[in-house]
């Protein structure tokens, strides 16, 4: 190992809280980050998965076959563990979240081509099943002896998923489904790992039997011979090409021509059907609501901790990187010593650990209520599912920003790929249109607020959440007069969304005079996605507030002093970059903006002696980080001089174009 | 040429202006509209490019030598268009305009590794040297006998210049310099077209001369041998790695060992040098000033077409899918029916339109100025820099920002390399920290406003683009009340941008009894930074309100109305997009917000109807654009599928990872 930096070492030197104590409150508890610690050794220590070659210098496809060997590497590791959790994928939870953390760090930095065996294919064979269905299928599910996926999203659909337009119409004498897609845009197109790795596909189709349309239903469907893997008849199916990111992920498409499945492969725990054709409905439609609710959960997982991996590659890179003096002959400084680098840098940083924390509390909100559905309890369904919707949407934006910024902040190297920005980018964006585009989120979410308010208006009582609604119409118009404790900033921004809401809901309400209520809500789309974004600020400040102050009845002063200043920045830069929505409702001044921006500057300050703390306490390896600019011993010229011994182009001192083109063309015009 | 498909026919249909009198307004007159077409013709014509292999599925090394291949094609026709044009590097500007635009557009997607010879190379070897020198050197750098770049950045020091550590020590005896690379961080790294296909830099380096340090001076080095492209003795040079983008752009590092080059070498545009070793200082030092605002300016050009293009895919696309039925029966509408969607699209569509006309606008100052300079006359210099400085940081960042915009508004198929907004994205967002890192860039630029406000408050007259802030001062602490025309728009921007220019003044003010100058204005950094960006934005929005007036008194009224509703939608957005920090300065109330945000609306439904007739106005061929969402014929499935067929991996039904990894991996738990 090679020394360490001595810019990094005088900076751990400083450092006055226990930095363990801070990972295990990070990830909830020392069993938990021994857990982790075991299972990435596990997993990334293994000398065959050839970790040190760059991928980025491989064709396409040949990234593809290493990262259909490095899976298969890692998933028969994954399936022992699987055996020893007694094969429950809710158990298996742990290992699940680690090996997708691993396989998108390191392992298969571009989307791993195995992925959805374990979570949506796994997930909807477990979810949508009936009890005999499920005898036949999940041991060949979790042995992996079929390899599935799910297939949603057509061509032409994607979030509105009425809009499918695959049918399976049932044959009553054959009993058999017969699947089509009857034109092109039914072509299903995006399903990951369905290019060339998987034999089985969850398929949405619209139901049709006895003449009738019963509307999606999901099918399981063999798409590939397990023998030869070629496609079945009546299967296409493909890769459906390169993409911004997850070039890896094998997304494919695939469509169906005439082909038959036998009745029992319609997936049936919520709508039955009987052999004759006849129908029946389910109590509830909420369908696929749990898998994508689910999904969802662990998009804001991930996003929060790609973007703590990206603020540990700044943080670091900033105490290392030297450059221009303050006093004209003075030596240069760390860059983090220049104030604007400290708000570049430490604002994502804090953000990152209260994405966090929102994205633990929203996991065991989820379990909760998922308990509650299934004792036939559904009333904290459409609360969870309108947080959910509005969240994914706001943490994907800001999440994708955060990391960007870092990258930002470490200036022309931010831009190798070496520095490890690049790959963690292009997955966290993907999420802003994946599992909901965010404006269809938002939407949802603004739908929710929109009934909530009428209720509030109503004089009914509100859940915790969306209380404030009751709180801002108490208020009578008055405007409320701002007060700078962590509490009255809360209080601030709610009473801008609740202002937000109640404008648009009075739209909707003028609209509705002559349109119809659909096409009201529609034209009021802008400021509904508006009131949407400020209603989501509240909660993430909310639930932070919550957490945080729970943790710090826990934790070590120290420790604890160290958690209020995480909040103090979040807060302060979050209702300073929201000024413009406060101030039209609050009576906030300039002196009040002034004195935030002091106080943003205050905690900045006090980022600069623990930053470092709290991102070693992250327990990143290098491995995970695979940075250049932010690896643990800080020798950032280093490792970037030898991350160049990589480059392909660099195994020769002259690359054959020399004498193929440039030497005929220097020549030509002498 | 396919049939276009209906749904883009019925939009252009009714269109009611003359898309070719746009045409000709947005490219600056007929001749030059002809000009660019002609010249795409003749570089994109050519079958031996072979323009229809996608390189993106290649391996590293293929696209560079691919990119060699298409980079040597073109640039033997640009060497005679070059000489047509007298070889003169200011008249050959449109050629190679349109040259970048194809290269990056569509010839090299990644970045042209000859891109340097007719850019930084030419202009340095035009710029730095005397009569002698120019006569040694221009024709074999025009005829490209000679391959160049030109190196200042280092491992260790990027923006700030001085911090240079390269050495150039003159020996008196052979009349030689002798060329050093002291330590890993003094590496060139960065550098263009560096990597593997130059032969000569035009190198910075810290000129020694009898013992004293005489600053940052220019070198002419030949790196490898002409022959052989070997690197000469001393020389270590090679490629940096991949990149987030640019991946065939070569960037290179270099190292010297006791490089000796002749006394001629030395570049004496500006400092002299005698042979004897007695170094003569220039009279005025702003050496590369020419070359960076230059870059700087064509950056901003780049920004505003990569928007452009961006603008069209996304307006094309939103005109033809069609998603989520607005009434639960109604048939589903194109998805531009939203408002979301149009808010998404437009926004970004009527930017690239003001950044084009600011763009140009400083174009034509750049040459005013230009000529007043090399007239001794070097007034305008430091108002012009730090117009330059902050445009080119706020641009970068907003044009990366609506590209970005575009891309999601396209959902997850934006997310295909093949809907076009990928390279572009990854192409502008390098703007963020290439030719002056935007922070620094707008800590330039605050200091010229700090300067100024100095100025003002003595009572001096200001040049026009600062003189907001006399007429803030003439306030005399009084709030402006809000005037909602677009005069009135801007200077309410004023007022913010003047307020915080004061505040941020004051704070230094007041630092300065503690601290330096120097430390004052540093740990302002962020109000400053603050009150750059606001003064930007008063910039561009004062531009190009003087420059859509003029343009509306010139052209038809259809057309006129066009380009009112173009600034109409920009100048409300940007308030509405600043309303934290003008609410703060200004009586603006929550009424005129809501006024404001009627006018955006009802600015977006003209957009409704007009904007395939700017998209198509922009004049981009199918080539350039390289869309499968956003081309002319609007057959976006088709196009989408066509696509697929390009992906590597559809070569085989089945691919060889199958049989080698996947079915053991399979039958290993059966």
């Amino acid at each position: 190992m090679p020394a360490i930096s001595k810019d990094l070492q005088e900076e751990r030197e400083k450092v006055n809280f226990n930095i363990e104590e801070f990972t295990n409150w990070f990830y909830g508890g020392i069993e938990k980050v021994e857990k982790k610690r075991s299972l990435e050794k596990l997993l990334l220590s293994d000398p065959d998965l050839n970790l040190s070659l760059d991928t980025s210098y491989l064709s396409y496809k040949e990234q593809y076959e290493e990262a259909i060997r490095r899976s298969t590497i890692t998933y028969r590791k994954v399936i022992d563990l699987l055996k020893k959790t007694g094969g429950n994928q809710i158990k298996a939870g742990a290992v699940l979240e680690v090996l997708r953390s691993c396989m998108i760090g390191c392992i298969n930095k571009e989307g791993d081509p195995l992925m959805l065996q374990f979570t949506m294919f796994l997930f909807m064979m477990f979810k949508l099943t009936n009890d005999e269905q499920k005898a036949e299928w999940l041991p060949k599910v979790l042995n992996c002896n079929i390899l599935g996926t799910y297939a949603q999203t057509e061509l032409g659909h994607g979030t509105n998923v009425r809009g499918l337009e695959t049918t399976a119409t049932y044959d009553p004498i054959t009993k058999e489904f017969i699947i089509n897609t009857p034109s092109l845009s039914a072509y299903k197109f995006w399903p990951g790992n369905m290019g060339h790795t998987v034999n089985y596909a969850v398929v949405l189709a619209q139901l049709y039997t006895k003449g009738q349309c019963y509307g999606i239903q999901p099918f399981i469907v063999p798409i590939r011979d397990l023998e030869t893997h070629k496609p079945l008849p009546g299967i296409t199916v493909g890769d459906i090409g390169n993409k911004m990111g997850y070039m890896t992920m094998n997304n494919g498409y695939l469509a169906f021509n005439n082909v038959r499945i036998p009745f029992k492969n319609l997936l049936m725990r919520n709508a039955k059907m009987l052999e004759d054709g006849t129908f029946i409905k389910p109590k509830i439609s909420v369908l696929n609501y749990g898998a994508m609710s689910s999904m969802r959960n662990s998009i804001l997982n991930d996003t929060a901790m790609m973007m703590s991996r990206a603020a540990t590659i700044a943080t670091r890179y900033s105490l290392v990187r030297r450059q221009s003096p303050i006093n004209p002959n003075d030596p240069e400084p760390k860059i983090i010593e220049h104030k604007t680098q400290q708000y570049k840098v430490f604002v994502p940083l804090a953000k990152a650990i209260i994405y966090r924390i929102v994205s633990s509390y929203l996991d065991e909100l989820f379990t909760q209520i998922q308990q509650e559905s299934s004792s036939g309890n559904f009333d904290r369904l459409n609360e969870l599912h309108a947080l959910n919707c509005g969240l994914k949407a706001v943490m994907s934006e800001e999440g994708t920003k955060a990391i960007e910024l870092c990258r930002l902040a470490c200036g022309g190297h931010g831009y190798l790929k070496s520095a490890g920005f690049d790959s963690i980018y292009r997955l966290c964006t993907a999420a802003q249109t994946g599992e909901g585009e965010n404006t269809v989120m938002h939407l949802q979410t603004a739908r929710y607020l929109m009934k909530t308010f009428t209720k509030a208006r109503n004089g009914e009582k509100l859940t915790e959440g969306v209380a404030y609604l009751s709180e801002f119409i108490n208020l009578n118009g008055r405007r409320l007069i701002f007060d700078d404790s962590i509490r009255g900033i809360l209080r601030a921004i709610q009473t801008a969304a609740a202002s937000k809401i109640v404008i648009a809901w009075k739209h909707i309400e003028e609209r509705k005079k002559n349109f119809t209520a659909e096409e009201a809500a529609s034209y009021t789309g802008i400021e509904l996605t508006r009131a949407s974004e400020l209603h989501c600020h509240t909660c993430l400040l909310q639930i932070a507030i919550v957490e945080i102050e729970k943790a710090i009845g826990k934790v070590s002063r120290a420790l604890g002093e160290v958690l209020r200043n995480v909040l103090e920045l979040y807060a302060v830069d979050t209702i300073l970059k929201l000024s413009g929505d406060v101030l039209l409702f609050v009576n906030m001044t300039a002196e009040d903006v002034e004195k935030l921006q002091k106080r943003l500057e205050n905690s900045l300050q006090f980022f600069r002696s623990t930053a470092i703390g709290i991102v070693d306490g992250f327990d990143f390896s290098d491995q995970i980080l695979d940075s250049t600019l932010g690896a643990y011993d800080g020798n950032v010229y280093e490792n970037l001089f030898a991350a160049t011994k990589k480059s392909t182009l660099n195994d020769e001192e002259v690359n054959k174009s020399f004498h193929l083109y440039l030497k005929p063309f220097m020549k030509a015009n002498l």
